[in-house]
């Protein structure tokens, strides 16, 4: 099994230190359950704050986004990899012998953790535990978006192989809060995410007949970004 | 005593170098009467200067208690473990061999210092010593966000142990910037904060009627944590 | 081609792991596209979202672009110095004996690769591919802006030579988000960026008769720095 | 030469690279006028922006001058302590053995340096190279805010000499960044600043007439923190 875990994200050589699948699968669970509590609750707090101000409620949502991330990180990756994305599972997967059995393992518990999540947050904010999101999100546009969002975060992961772990996940959630702005889509990137987002008739949701369209995207996005994460694998020396 | 003073935040490893408990105590008080310097008088700053605008408000204090819990940390952290906080202390006494007696010394100056911290903070933005709280923060949804955002907080804390100490600073003190924002009751998840913010009749009080809520809602938190902290505790290895 | 790939901004003492030039000029391109759909991507959010609040706007655009400015320069240091601006790479070739051939190479991949970035993040908003902007940014004041900007870069990555790769990322990433503040013209400081933002007509553009302006001024700040930046070099002992 | 030079704002074990005093006081006069030009040129900005927003435009001038000190700290650190502040360069001459002809040559290399940024900022702004500023700030709510804003400082850059020179950049320039939040003066802490703050009539001016009272509380800050520093000193074992 220790091969099946050894890819982690951003730390491809670190192993973890305990080797048991489930309990990587179990912190991927809880590390996506929180990292949709922060995507949607600061997304639920900025909307009812910003007296209707979207760059201020963006701006908030995307720095609370990106410190959560940051912690959740830095605190799971020596027992995870920290993926909390299918997308970076997938990716694992097809370029660093992660196994599959323990990836469809890994994206079961971050679809069961991402919606966790949303209801985690619902209750918290005194809305029902699940939605279903009126917020269009769709076009030509928004797909090149999540194409790019994706590329990019891929980039960002297999780039920092070099890196020391801590380096990584600055890199990572710096890269996320940056790209709830500069791409259209504001960068799902993740499609554990996307579903879940369809669950909340919040700021950061989604339309559930949009979500396919961003899932499809990511998948493009990992696509194209292959080649480049094989150029890195065989590139990546890992320095002190 | 040494064992006494083993746990310390974030770098349960590294024993205090100076083994003192009367030293370790003065610092708990010095640091978290400047916590809340750094929650009360932002929140002041900012509801001066934010005309009504509370999302700029919560963001400005946000940001201002990271950035404050940050150097806090990075300062005290080899001096006292940074504790800062009761259910930190709490946790180390029921998990870490952390010595009873100095638990008690240690919440002991932490509530004194936080109640000096908003004597202070009152006296530079020329308000009385002390208030009293009408900022009503109460009901399950605040009460499951005090619940998450302290079960959270440990889990930060006790999940860095296999990091250095500025890691788990980072990890901590981007985990409360960001966590302001995504739970409901902006993520108080310190007794002897919410002991201080009953004391302030400004942006970040809470009315004392409703401070054994938020604190009887953080120890839930700090018990459904037990043992998952039991469990980073074994997987916990120190690595260079 | 080792000794013409040696300087790498922020870590010159560590040359690439892999020596093809090639290779290394495929980096600067993909990374300065991505740096320009940070600057033009979240300028164009900023605008839309911040209901003519140029503040705002400014904030979220310096933030988005300091964040994937340090995932980028994390990212690609390792593999082609991470320069991404013809004024680093120019500087290299004069201090630190990075060939001249590779300098050209690496110029026109920063070109080529910001004008493919105004492209996809004009994609990205639904907006032609490419524009011309009307944003004028002109006069003597502005011109100061750039030169101490310009001036202010250099020194900050030859500054940082005694430092890891990491603390360099952060040193630039932090000074480029507080220089778009603290600057009259907002911090250009790259010739590349400067061709590439006359090609939007949106929040970050500048009118394309306004950028010979500035990109002289940024000549002329690395003139003033050559002085500063070979002291620098001197005195740079790179410490573990 | 070398004692007179020991002592360097969070990493007083490392003795500059080259031990020449006219260097080191040439870098605080750079790194000082880089200081003011982050702190002027950004509430400038900030003004002009803001319409009238006076907590959005603090931000961006916290958020401004926290990442400009970071980068600046970084990169002068090995290269003069980065001191940029009389009340540093005092403290280290009272406690740490900083010989007093270097600390007169510093503190005049920081007025100087202050000044000279002040007129900088002005000019890239077309403003008057010097003005006198109608901002008042004065009270004993300010002057104690003052008091504490230094009390911390110190105690932030003495409490971190068990820290790596990066660590302790990122303490101070949090530190900072939030005091301007969480102090009723905005903190500045800094005779220099202080001094060069009363000469322009911008967001972040103080009338010349009030620049005294600062200046004291400034050094009654000194004082008050002198038995903090001195306990730390001794407490300042350097770990890897």
């Amino acid at each position: 099994m220790t091969a099946g875990l050894k890819i982690v994200a951003g730390a491809p050589a670190a192993a973890p230190r305990d080797n048991s699948l489930p309990r990587a699968v179990a912190v991927e669970f809880i590390a996506t359950a929180f990292l949709l509590i922060a995507v949607i609750g600061s997304g639920i707090m900025a909307e009812r704050l910003s007296g209707g101000n979207l760059a201020v409620a963006l701006l908030a949502n995307a720095i609370a986004t990106g410190m959560g991330l940051l912690a959740l990180i830095l605190v799971c990756e020596p027992h995870s990899g920290a993926h909390m994305n299918p997308v970076v599972t997938l990716a694992a997967a097809l370029t660093d012998g992660f196994r599959w059995r323990a990836a469809l393992a890994y994206v079961a518990a971050q679809a069961a953790g991402a919606v966790a999540g949303v209801g985690l947050a619902h209750l918290m904010f005194d809305l029902p535990v699940i939605q279903f999101s009126r917020h269009a999100r769709t076009g030509a546009g928004q797909w090149l978006g999540e194409i790019v969002a994706t590329f990019g975060l891929l980039m960002v992961i297999w780039g920092c192989r070099h890196s020391r772990p801590p380096v990584t996940a600055l890199a990572v959630a710096s890269y996320i809060a940056g790209a709830y702005w500069f791409t259209s889509s504001t960068s799902f990137a993740n499609p554990a995410v996307t579903l879940a987002r369809s669950l909340t008739d919040t700021f950061s949701g989604i339309r559930p007949q949009d979500a396919p369209g961003f899932i499809l995207a990511q998948l493009a996005g990992l696509l194209i970004a292959l080649p480049l994460l094989r150029a890195l694998q065989r590139a990546g020396i890992r320095v002190a």
